[in-house]
């Protein structure tokens, strides 16, 4: 074991929450929690698939009061894979001894590995080993291969294929009162013999999201090629397509089954249609070796340019192997193309509902001496909701551009003003959204890309349109204290969010913070440069 | 009158069609034509107005056979403006007698002018004029004035502001028994008072596109914050939301009508939904005046990029000044994050289906010198469809990427294979799509935009790749002929459509087309030196 692998012995249930979103895989356009596969949301698993940017925006009454809330959709699960024998129960987790097991993130490949060897409730002993990933050579492609090896039985093996647009934003428990289903399902199809095919539409936001799944069976070291008995049932009649696969299964003998997975969505370039796309690519896309070939090489491109080495001892190594590898499970060169920007959580879960804060401050440095064509692509986030960000300025009464303290889809601020208090049931004041500092992050990062690419074209078109909106902004947001002959800065909130009001005071925000006061001085010096350096 | 203006001083109504196209405006994202705002598809005018890339399929009964095609929509009209005099016909140019007639295309300035001085069967003189443009600093907005003035007469004067949702593919002659309505309406409302929003989607493709429109009415020279009596009526019942705005005009009294226009469609980027972001964006719009500012300079710091002086006489000027004024309004800075390419006839209209051919070739090198960034953004478009090029040399035995002859919305082949021969009745066979010099223009192109701006970016993250795998496809078409000890191609068509086979061949398609082969060699000579520049 090395730091390149994070490694379970035992199954805890407790722990599943946990060890989903540290074993999450993706490719920078979407992400899949480390959920069981045979599992649904139930309090110890829970499924979630996220794509790079995806929102809905849903309104709830909650005490009287409708608040609307912009999430990060939790869209169908494409995990779905579990076997029976001879008609019992299908196999979960919970409901089997767990005689032996092994998960393991591999990092290096991008892998997640499951391997569990149960006995279920009639003695039957099973060995089930999973593996999985994101295709990180494929945009919109995932794989996941099941194999299961009957022990001490011989009998008839059904495996369940499905896709699972049930699914809700039920991620996070203090949000669990507020509307959460987003979803709503168009059509379940079979497009060919061994696919299925789910499309589905967010409610508010009417992005369409495609999934087509193609399910294959054989025996172990078989290549498909040859004749295998198998029974394939499908059934399209509800938000959960599924195939079931049925094979005479023998002691001792390995059966393999293989999903591959494609995931489309209104919002992608260069289709004419998602559910068309998806089933073009299903059908296109080789076996699930060929694909993790691919997937792995494609791993070993990024990990030569992003590993950083540090010889300081495996638990250092596994740190920073393990932020790096999430990290670009976030945003990677399958996020070149994306419109979205750098969430706080990654998009791994609900928390913070994938909203992006001011954290690119810290990953763009990272990102910019290693691959600044993705720092490019996330500063084109913030570029394309420059109007946005100008409209609000204007509307606070101030110049130039103020960029929201959460941003979601289409720029508008999305920090909540009111929280509702749930052990007092009052609704408290949130002056979050005083954290302004989110601007000379943005007018920073053009900066510092600049700095690192000298890139002309970039400032040219966007980078000092960017930068000097942002110290407009400043220039009217600093007043001139005649007694003290200095400029000022007042009611702002730092990046220390547990302050944000002066005891007692009516109007929420401090002045003069620290950081916001030497980062504008900072900027507005820099800006001089900019001018200096635009075409 | 300079090579600034196109001017006609007459209405020809058989010469329209024409009109139409040379009189389009539009701002890189989307284009109108300059058919007369009252007017309707007719067959002498033909409203359209077309979105960069937005594409819908459609299947059509032809004689038997199903034939699919992808056509450029022809989105929703948001031209109609109208009036009427005491409750009497609507004024539309064909049923007036047209005492005196003025259409000007302002290049320098992007707009377009008509000035009618009209009777009508009462006898009533009306100056009629409007004034519109795409706004070329506001990709999402377009603008129209219209300015009444009773010359002889005095009345209750009713103005009809519209957008019609009705329109379908009508433009061209001999698709005219295909398929053509690609519009569904989802949505008719009014968002405020002097707002109407149209909301439809294509039938195929599930495009959604919103056209919000914002009317205002004022005595010429008023402000509109003057009270000014009128009154306004709105209707949504249909698929043309209207507004109807009544004053009492009086003789010699211009009354003048503002609308403005949004629209946004869901392949956009930093939107929630396209109908919120055109109803937002007219409520933050400025006035008519202060958008036309914004425009016209916006086109000036343009022309100072593209211009181009050749001091050969008026007729030289204008012509280069025609046709620089409408490649920009199909690509500019406005396209910049847009997925579309170079369409044959730009987005003036429905000929080639607003299919993208290999005319980059030739507007590529005037947009290398001046405005890079364009060209990088249009070799994206190629680049996004690598792998259905990919998949398309593959399906036909080869290696490497083969580019279609015709392109559309994800990259397939849109050529047909079969045409019905309307005088003969019968199909005939179209090898067109054997043009595969197409693929040489991309690889042309990449070249020539890495020559111009040196951008190592660009190739490390697209360039190398398409030009490689353009190469690829090459090197497997090429055969060696033994006797004559020299590679050559076989079964293409050249750049000349008119041989595409050989006289009773069974087989379309010629040998060793000089231009195809010398550019090959030229090719794959530069692929070479490609190599040695990847980062």
């Amino acid at each position: 074991m090395s730091h390149w692998s994070l490694v379970y012995l035992d199954y805890v249930p407790e722990e599943e929450g946990h060890r989903e979103a540290l074993c999450a895989v993706g490719n920078g356009y979407f992400v899949t929690r480390g959920a069981a596969a045979e599992a649904e949301a139930d309090g110890v698993h829970y499924p979630g698939t996220y794509v790079a940017g995806l929102y809905d925006r849903l309104q709830s009454e909650v005490s009287g009061r409708t608040v609307e809330n912009e999430d990060l959709v939790n869209v169908p699960n494409w995990l779905p894979l579990t076997f029976r024998v001879d008609g019992g129960p299908w196999f979960h987790i919970d409901e089997v001894a767990v005689l032996d097991y092994r998960l393991e993130l591999d990092m290096r490949r991008g892998v997640y590995h499951r391997r569990v060897r149960c006995e279920d409730s009639e003695g039957r002993i099973t060995q089930v080993n999973e593996r999985r990933f994101v295709a990180m050579a494929h945009r919109h492609v995932a794989a996941l291969e099941l194999t299961v090896c009957p022990l001490n039985w011989s009998g008839r093996l059904t495996v369940r294929s499905s896709v699972d647009g049930t699914v809700v934003n039920d991620g996070v428990a203090r949000y669990r009162d507020l509307e959460k289903r987003h979803l709503r399902t168009l059509a379940t199809t079979a497009p060919s013999e061994d696919t299925i095919l789910l499309e589905v539409e967010t409610l508010q936001s009417k992005i369409r999201i495609a999934q087509a799944a193609r399910t294959r069976i054989r025996p172990e070291g078989g290549s498909g090629d040859v004749p295998f008995d198998f029974v394939r049932e499908t059934a399209t009649a509800d938000s959960r397509p599924s195939q079931d696969l049925t094979v005479d299964a023998a002691e001792g003998e390995p059966v393999v089954v293989e999903k591959v997975v494609s995931l489309f969505t209104s919002r992608d370039s260069a289709i004419t249609d998602p559910g068309v796309e998806a089933t073009k690519r299903v059908e296109r896309c080789g076996t699930f070796e060929e694909l993790l070939a691919a997937h792995v090489l494609a791993w070993d491109h990024l990990w030569k340019r992003f590993a950083i080495e540090l010889g300081e001892g495996e638990g250092t190594r596994a740190a920073l192997c393990l932020h790096i590898f999430h990290l670009l499970q976030t945003v990677s060169p399958n996020s070149l193309d994306v419109d979205a920007g750098i969430p706080a959580r990654g998009w791994h879960g609900e928390a913070y509902r994938g909203h992006v804060f001011w954290d690119e401050l810290f990953i763009f440095p990272f990102l910019n001496s290693r691959l600044p064509e993705i720092t490019k692509s996330l500063l084109q986030y913030r570029f394309r909701r420059l109007p946005e960000a100008v409209w609000a300025a204007c509307e606070a009464g101030y110049r130039g551009a103020m960029f929201p303290w959460q941003s979601a889809s289409n720029g508008r601020e999305e920090t909540q003003t009111l929280h509702l208090n749930p052990k007092s049931g009052r609704w408290l004041a949130d002056a979050s959204h005083l954290q302004r500092h989110i601007n000379l992050a943005v007018a920073y990062n053009v900066w510092q890309y600049w700095q690192a690419t000298g890139d002309r074209n970039f400032l040219g078109s966007m980078g000092a349109e960017l930068y000097l909106g942002i110290c407009r902004f400043w220039a009217s947001m600093t007043e001139l204290d005649k007694v003290r002959g200095r400029y000022v800065i007042k009611g702002v909130m730092g990046p220390d969010e547990y302050h944000e009001s002066y005891p007692g005071a009516e109007t929420p925000g401090l002045d003069n913070n620290a950081y916001t006061n030497a980062m504008t001085a900072w900027v507005l010096a820099h800006g001089i440069e900019i001018l200096d350096h635009v075409p």
